[in-house]
């Protein structure tokens, strides 16, 4: 199918907005250091921990960071941090660091990211009806029609944007990447194939509406892979369900490239001292 | 051969029903700092670490932790875990981490999985019998008579699915993936490939049935392999007679992609001072 | 197309320029051990590592060392030393290990590379108008022709080969290949291919030029990777817009490879303390 | 050509037999912590490590441990177990690591193999005989004739089943795999295809049989490559050349790869003192 | 273009002659626990280091150690040792470790390679020539001819075969490896083919004559690449210019892979005390 000559000229970019400034932080507790210490001073540094953690535990104004006990060596704890921008990042890693606790903390790992919500189903729409009005690419009234319209995703968004971290028993984490082999390559896709490989891996994500929330952010210049995805749930069978089967959607089948996952229990903030 | 309309509808993913939820952890023994002990201190962590590993050695209702002696540099030690779920892993790895003994193992590794039974062979079958019935793929009505099915098997198969860790003398414990590679791509094969190639696969494991016993376990979404798989035999030549045998079926052949392999020999939980 | 016979003899690398000489230096900071210190030690080294870093903070007759805090586990701080040779790189790596700082930093990684701008666009027209003069390539003849138009470029572009770094909050550094796959490889491709999707390339950036800044470091046989790309903005989501879109580009989708990405942000050499 | 009935129904597995159970422990020396130790102390350990390796130093009913100095970084020592059973592998880990020296020895490597014998040559004919009996494959007849044909192989090629380690002075040791690429797939070739080739190959073997002798273990299903290869020479430029000249013959140049090598000088039990 | 049954039927290996044994070390310099020593014992050491490295710091009868400071974090030195076989370099291995200064110097890296010049360019027509005079390859008197022609060829070449180390400024040292991909295979390649891309790629190096020099070590066998490259110039930038147009030749670009590159500025035996 050729496609028509407007439709070629189409920028190949889909439309996204942003919200969230998102950290996560993987640590292994140096557990015979903390147990060497005395019963005393392991308890006041619990006591400082479990303030500092408590003040960030539930979202004030897009700020949260949510503890998690990692199963498995990549890590014995995990924070996630969602922050307004990367300068409270990191505030927040430093806050951390500084922690009595942060002494027996060593980092093996980390993610960082902005929170992202791709309108790819709209994207071609917007764009077609700005060429139709004679708009050109990239001139400034075509990059101020975009602006208002992603204005508008996000004020729409922005309960997605600015997300309180779910308070679910289990997280899963994971970064991906959509694959640039050298002959299938994501990018070398059209707009609309794209479009339609998005809309029905979308399809398999809404049939799990129900026991699973998702935050995807992107991280494409930000960090080794291109997106960071946090599945959240309380029966974490359903990590395993739900992304075996988007595996053979086309769009995972042929196209994504998984990095590690780590898969955590929520901590409350009052009860790090119970993992300790 | 073009597939008639109804098979082509089929939902991709083959039917499965899930069981224990498994840790493998491999660790490090730090001997030097052992050595370093007197000989009472020793004493007194192994007593205690008899005791816990032997209030867990045979499965009670579904729980139980077994202990191996790796061979080689991966680790001196992998504790194999299977419990009813995720936080009572959590549980296990805690409980390991904080006897005395904890502080003279160091993770090498681990893996995060959950014992799982694919259906493949009636999984067409019931597919096509629910189409055929006039029900649309992801309905309620159809979610519950697949629901339906999988309790049936999940009551079949309960011995299996909450397996007891066979008392063999050896264990051989690696991961593995399905390959997605630019020409050749398990998830794009369709449903009846993938059955008729599972289902030679499945003829040279029955072949072996006396001599080894085989734990699936699924880690899509839980860690960075798509399975796990155990092995248990009281001759260790049987692995590897078996794995090679194995590779030259198309299913491995073309679409096995495999992780570290560890060789252990099982050691009582009463006997765990002899090989420190 | 056939080429003509005279593009088909021309040499295939590209033109470029080279200035200064770059070092990038990530650096863990030992914090347990900096804690275990004295307040009045601490300070004492602090005021060391100020007097140095605000010594080389501004740029000098082409030499400056700007420092970063760098976000995740990649490493607490990233050096970025600019300086006329390679001599000059290895004095400022020995100063800094020097410092009283340097034994509570641990490297983790670093980039050797040379500022590079390269030509493509005129270089094909070079070569072409020596070449009709009679000039064969690789005479003494041509390399002086050749030499003398690299010297107009180097001087003209004196402010870019010699460059201040940016005084812009955050930065952004990571290395990349062009890719020799078996199939798709830059290096197979035509000058005027090459040429011809550079300049597609080029004009993604410059639609970026108000919001970022970039420096480009060639390292062919000098680090494990061809280039080193530092961006500089004060928004680093533009980070991320930038490199997305750039993806979509012939250049960049089929033939970028990505090292690892390091996003700082900058501190002041007198604040230096202040992340300690 | 298409492949007669009877070829085709054959298994695909070549015929092998299986020997000595092989260990190969790399280890770094850790030696800044040995200096600090008083010269009596050392004496100490050495006389009991020079008594102990002396031991196992010749072959014993197939038990046997040589000692090598690598060179490089790889590591400073490899220990060369041969033993009867995984078992007793065990128990010389176990026991190496007991020694005084052991704690000043930190593995950096191991791998874990089984003497094996591919009889490629006679596999076909083996098969084909069966087959024209009318004998069909995996039946237990079929089974007790393979296995008749395997011990008659065991007992003429014990010699080459449980080796003495060859008293020369160099060692090359390095694992390998065969090709399963999505073009070019070693398990998908035909076993007359790949009787062809290990032909050939063997021919390169053969020529340089004067200088160099091979002992090959095989390692599916039990380390992280297929097979393990000890070449040991007395002139090491030896190994360069006949797997130079391998590498062009077509079961390496498509079909292998090759993970890590380690090249060794061998170190006489009572000479161990010399090389700490 | 068919060969004609001459060609066709030679050996596929180039013919090449061999030189001194080289051992190439990246050490870290562990400078904390170096500075925590008193100056006086930290003259002792470094008087020691100097006496020692100053007597091998001139090739004499083809021993000779070059001693670099390194560029990044690969390492703070670089110590290169040219020794007349493998034995001797086990022995400057063990010296250098057993200095005073060993125990503040921790390996990261090695390479173990044989000096080694190919021979393409005669190689066909000696093989030609003996086969036209009725020779079989590989019998024993094709394997003396071969021999006498390689003997002429060490005798004329010996210079290059046991040179001294170039007293430049800088090294540039890194391992490569010919490509062996499922469609691009260098080993898959005639000797002619191969041959002709030899020469062109030689012809490059040949331009950079006067700035370069540079030493080609075979390693197939024992190290983990094919080849050791170390190039010597007194501008670093040379490095670069050279292997970047290298890397449009045909033989780099499509069968090149390189490993790890390590750039070092060469310090005199007596300086070692300024770079610590």
């Amino acid at each position: 199918m050729t496609p028509d000559p407007v439709t070629a000229a189409l920028p190949p970019v889909p439309l996204s907005v942003e919200g969230a400034s998102v950290m996560h932080q993987m640590m292994r507790f140096r557990r015979p250091e903390w147990r060497a210490l005395s019963t005393m001073v392991r308890s006041e540094i619990v006591r400082e921990a479990v303030g500092a953690l408590t003040a960030t535990e539930h979202a004030v104004e897009g700020r949260q960071t949510a503890v998690y006990s990692l199963l498995g060596h990549k890590g014995d704890l995990m924070f996630v941090h969602f922050r307004r921008n990367f300068e409270e990042l990191q505030s927040a890693e430093l806050h951390l660091a500084r922690l009595g606790l942060g002494d027996y903390l060593a980092p093996t790992g980390s993610y960082l990211s902005i929170v992202e919500l791709g309108i790819y189903e709209s994207t071609a729409k917007v764009y077609g009806a700005l060429m139709e009005r004679g708009l050109q690419p990239y001139t400034e009234q075509w990059k101020q029609e975009i602006e208002g319209t992603l204005d508008r995703h996000r004020q729409a968004m922005a309960p997605r944007l600015w997300p309180e971290i779910p308070a679910t028993k289990y997280v899963c984490f994971y970064p991906m990447d959509r694959r640039r082999g050298e002959t299938k390559n994501w990018y070398e896709e059209s707009l609309s194939e794209r479009q339609r490989m998005m809309e029905k891996h979308g399809a398999i994500g809404r049939r799990y509406a129900g026991e699973v929330r998702q935050i995807i952010s992107g991280s494409t210049g930000l960090d080794d892979w291109e997106w960071g995805v946090d599945l959240f749930a309380n029966d974490p069978a359903v990590f395993k369900r739900l992304i075996y089967e988007m595996r053979f959607d086309e769009v995972s089948a042929v196209y994504a490239l998984f990095g590690p996952f780590h898969v955590g229990v929520r901590v409350a903030a009052s009860d790090i001292g119970g993992i300790l």
